[in-house]
């Protein structure tokens, strides 16, 4: 068989029947099984890239920890598999802290980010013994320094800086710059006047610094320099007050490849040539070299993920285009309305035929900015009933999705050891209006 | 008192304490009461809204209806009172079906749209007894009329048809250009090949045709160029077949002040002098004036709404910015993120106070995408606690929430008459792992 060039990850493979096979099961036959729209993730896959990363880490640094941004896709089943795979949580709000309690993972190995913690958030976590509250403002510490005390705890904290890093990503998710509703800037001295605060605080002993200078970074240099802004604030700080904290986080970021134009991210290398330019780094400044932190959120568990659609409506406008609609859309992956996201798609059943018909993948919503993916090519001969597959949507898809137009949300199907099983089950009508009165 | 400009509804008021009134009840005692964030529905104004639509098309058509689009905002109670005002339902999907159906609307009173209905949706439709089905291509009406045959029911349809017209609206939201996911072209010829068809279905009685422009369309003569694109075409079927349906449905669509700078349309004027058109255009052309069936959604329930947060982090970036951030965000309005869309923001607790600081109003999901509005004017002294308020949110929020970042959804909270009640009820973190194995 000729190579497939859509074949973008791989746990794809093709059948000697023509189908489409993830993490090598028949998707056509998983579209069956459970129906569609169908997420299925490969948590063989998942696994490995939690393994690659703490190798990775582990081979470079004496002391570091992967941490996993929840906020990718967050549910109990896929806690389970990154508290046993030894990775650490970073959470974002008490939804997620809850998920991750109540999937009994362990709270010293959970990390709480985010830029508007409410006094609600704090308490719980607080109250939680999680690992480390990345604290994003001086009202926040101020805040957490006084429920610590009510609650009579120590908590760790770590500071979130905003190194001034342009990461050359989508604005929506660069998140390092110094115009950032995220943490503190550095060049403004506001950073340095929140170290001195949180040095003042009794009940909150400072650990770290963290930064994150956004998402879907493919530059080469992006962490490099966020380590060296960081680093030498870390200097600038002992120098200043005799205290370095044991922890530097440099958040998470590394590009995912969606499509085939994208450029592959050996993530491992680049964890490497880290590593050795924070060694340098370190040696050329006189500091310790600190434990390196990493929260990968999207590059653990993007490429795990893959979804199903049943087509329905083909509609071919003479002089225009041709429009393959599916029974989902914006509402289980709003990406390409958020961003314009690129996707790979494919026909799950008719996956070694030549793509060579241009249509726009479009979604059932009544909106026409739902469109899957603009400018696909499928087979000829797409019709109703066929099964379409969109790659790499194991992030910020499902944890994204919502019930607009009363569409139910679609399960998760774990596929592990050429098994399937259910994670998250299927939305059913009935969930739609539980809570209405 | 001076005037508010930021009053932008007739809705809203200032008390003598400065705190903002909607529908007259206090908002920050409604913060308080229900909690934060919080979605309010003014019951009454959602009623009037209705009302003025009825009153309008009664007053102009012999024959007319006006069907709420339910996409705009869907849950049980507002089905009962959408019932109650005597306006028709417009679905898109089974699972809005099913709440109209669960709520005891009368299905004959349901019309199904969309540009992908499922063989399920259409045996549940059609299963159902709905009023009409609007079908939006030949493969849809060769599928509904091979289940009406199974299910040995007659099923009156419609057809959507797209007449080519640029409503000057965002592209995400313009629905009835030739290129579209949505209908059937005229100008191609595939419309008249549709009716063609639909005709020589044994169990699909064709009861009108169906357009739909988009959604907040602004311009003057958009309705009227399309209704007589439309006239047009009843009248050269007419030639060819010697029939002519019972109904026109010209959709949906009319334009809404979010903020002081949108126009306001004055709808029961704009419907005069479409049907001043309409009766004018069927004269010319000898054409008896149809059923006119109007779709609104968003004209209907937007200003019955208003959203209120709890500001928390508030943070300066000298030189940049100011960031108010508030408890929601893009979960429960993902509008701005979507369309860039415009509201009006004030403080309710600070009403009165002079809005002079230019500030971004921001979410709190890790996203820098997660803007509620930018540049909005609040009091100097916004600060953590404070209640923020959005105006004009009765549609395309709750319908589109997510619980991104595990986010839980907020209750709508109805006012009527001076009281308040809870129409849907506020997510809990164990509801969102309630589907979790």
């Amino acid at each position: 068989m000729k190579p497939q060039p859509q074949l973008i990850c791989e746990n794809l493979s093709i059948s000697a029947e023509g189908r489409l096979l993830f993490a090598g099961q028949d998707t056509v036959l998983l579209a069956e099984t459970y129906g569609t729209p169908l997420y299925l993730l490969d948590e063989d896959q998942l696994r490995a890239n939690c393994r690659m990363y703490r190798r990775a880490m582990a081979a470079n640094f004496a002391a570091c920890e992967v941490l996993y941004a929840a906020k990718a896709n967050m549910f109990s089943g896929i806690c389970r598999i990154i508290e046993e795979e030894g990775v650490c949580l970073d959470v974002v709000s008490s939804g997620e802290l809850y998920t991750a309690l109540n999937a009994k993972f362990p709270p010293a190995r959970i990390y709480m980010n985010g830029n508007n913690k409410t006094d609600d958030d704090l308490r719980y976590a607080i109250g939680s013994r999680i690992g480390g509250i990345v604290v994003d403002s001086t009202e926040e510490l101020l805040a957490a320094e006084r429920i610590a005390a009510e609650l009579g705890v120590e908590q760790p904290i770590l500071l979130r800086l905003t190194p001034g890093i342009d990461p050359h990503t989508y604005a929506a998710v660069a998140t390092g710059q110094v115009d950032s509703k995220f943490g503190v800037p550095m060049e403004t001295g506001q950073a340095a006047e929140l170290v001195r605060l949180a040095l003042a605080q009794p009940h909150l002993p400072l650990i770290g610094y963290h930064c994150h200078v956004g998402s879907m970074v493919f530059d080469e240099d992006v962490f490099e320099r966020s380590a060296a802004v960081m680093l030498d604030f870390m200097l600038a700080m002992r120098e200043e007050l005799g205290f370095v904290p044991r922890i530097l986080d440099l958040g998470g970021g590394y590009g995912v490849r969606y499509v085939a134009s994208d450029a592959a991210i050996d993530i491992e290398a680049r964890i490497g040539e880290l590593a050795a330019f924070i060694k340098a780094h370190c040696g050329q400044i006189g500091l310790d070299v600190p434990e390196i932190n990493l929260e990968p959120g999207r590059s653990l568990v993007a490429n795990a993920g893959l979804t199903l659609y049943t087509v329905g409506a083909v509609k071919t406008v003479p002089g225009f285009r041709t429009y393959v609609s599916v029974d989902g859309g914006m509402t289980d992956n709003p990406r390409y309305a958020l961003y314009g996201s690129s996707y790979t798609c494919l026909l799950a059943n008719k996956a070694a035929e030549e793509a060579s018909l241009t249509c726009d993948l479009v979604g059932r919503c009544c909106e026409s900015g739902d469109v899957v993916q603009p400018s696909v090519a499928l087979p000829q001969s797409v019709c109703r009933g066929d099964i379409a597959a969109v790659c790499i949507t194991g992030a910020y898809n499902y944890s994204m999705a919502s019930n607009y137009n009363r569409l139910p949300r679609p399960p998760i199907v774990m596929l592990r050891d050429g098994e399937s099983y259910v994670a998250v089950e299927r939305e059913s009508f009935a969930d739609l209006c539980r809570l209405d009165k």
